[in-house]
């Protein structure tokens, strides 16, 4: 499925986005672990932390995830709260891995990751 | 335009999003106004406030719109961050009004909008 | 309690926010009705909308109203999510009615509001 | 400074924020780099990564550091959008590293990080 995606291109943008579960109870983890099957799965480069997923792609690839995410903890519940956010930069492909690094080289300093 | 959407139909759902333009300077007002004229010939029914657009509809006709949104700050500027939210509820068309009247309804007055 | 407040000063900010209780049910209008009786008798100037609640202000005067909505929230739930957007620009007081119309003046054409 | 902060009680919480500076143009490292400095110094736990920085600690502690980045990039600059995002469950301390163990368990699969 990865060949699919276009990050390289230079249309690929940045997005972070996260999924609230609401009815199902104050546990969510096995509505995100669901969500982040389907993220492993999709082929688009991403990386997770505590509080998001951070995807990079072009605009549809991304939107298209999201979507299958959030239809994913639909299923099981009646109620979901999806925030997205998108950091676009004309020109710019492979930030995933460099917008960190870039403010590390500047502070000249390894940041906790 | 807007009979293609399908608002009324159980499966709408809220969203509300903002677009930062960045690189054009702090007025981004221009920008804005190219973003706003874009919503208001949607046919998407909406409500701006002074922090976004809050949005009804399917999934697909409210991120075609904001894509379209987004798409129009890019035209005129290099970088540009989009901030989505969304409350899907199974069931629940027609929130755009309801939503804040429920509000009321339940402290048994009327709130400033 | 209004006189505490300082919109009208340079300092003011504009914020938007909102909270979702997690494991109360799917219905969560009653935890949100507390939420904006706290916010109506704050006595900072705000707008409600169907996705969350503008306020005006000098930055510790709103992270106190919101600090205390989140905390009404935690009273009766065990997990909420709160989110947060600020716009702070300098010398720019009086925005809560501003920033739309000055939208509105760009377009010629009033919006929904 | 790290003495200083509650994390480990049964208070703390997760936040994620990230700050848009406006109007320095559309490379903005210069600004972030100073705001990661400031989060580096805090002693508060955080982790970076490409759309924000997420932070533990207890709802004063966590918006002191955020007020303080946000005036940081304030300084240079004459507007900011800052948006953060906080999960708060009651009796869960140490989740900065344990909410991403927890789905990975659940999984039965290490995820990118």
């Amino acid at each position: 499925m990865s060949r699919l995606y276009s990050v390289g291109k230079e249309e690929a943008m940045l997005a972070v986005f996260s999924i609230v579960p609401v009815g199902v109870g104050s546990s969510i983890g096995d509505q995100l672990a669901e969500v982040l099957k389907v993220v492993d799965a999709s082929g688009l480069p991403y990386k997770i932390n505590a509080m998001g997923t951070v995807v990079e792609g072009e605009w549809d690839d991304v939107m298209k995830l999201i979507k299958q995410c959030h239809s994913t903890v639909k299923k099981t519940g009646e109620r979901a709260f999806t925030t997205i956010a998108i950091d676009d930069r004309k020109g710019r492909p492979g930030r995933l891995e460099e917008k960190v690094k870039s403010i590390e080289r500047r502070i000249g300093k390894s940041l906790k990751k």
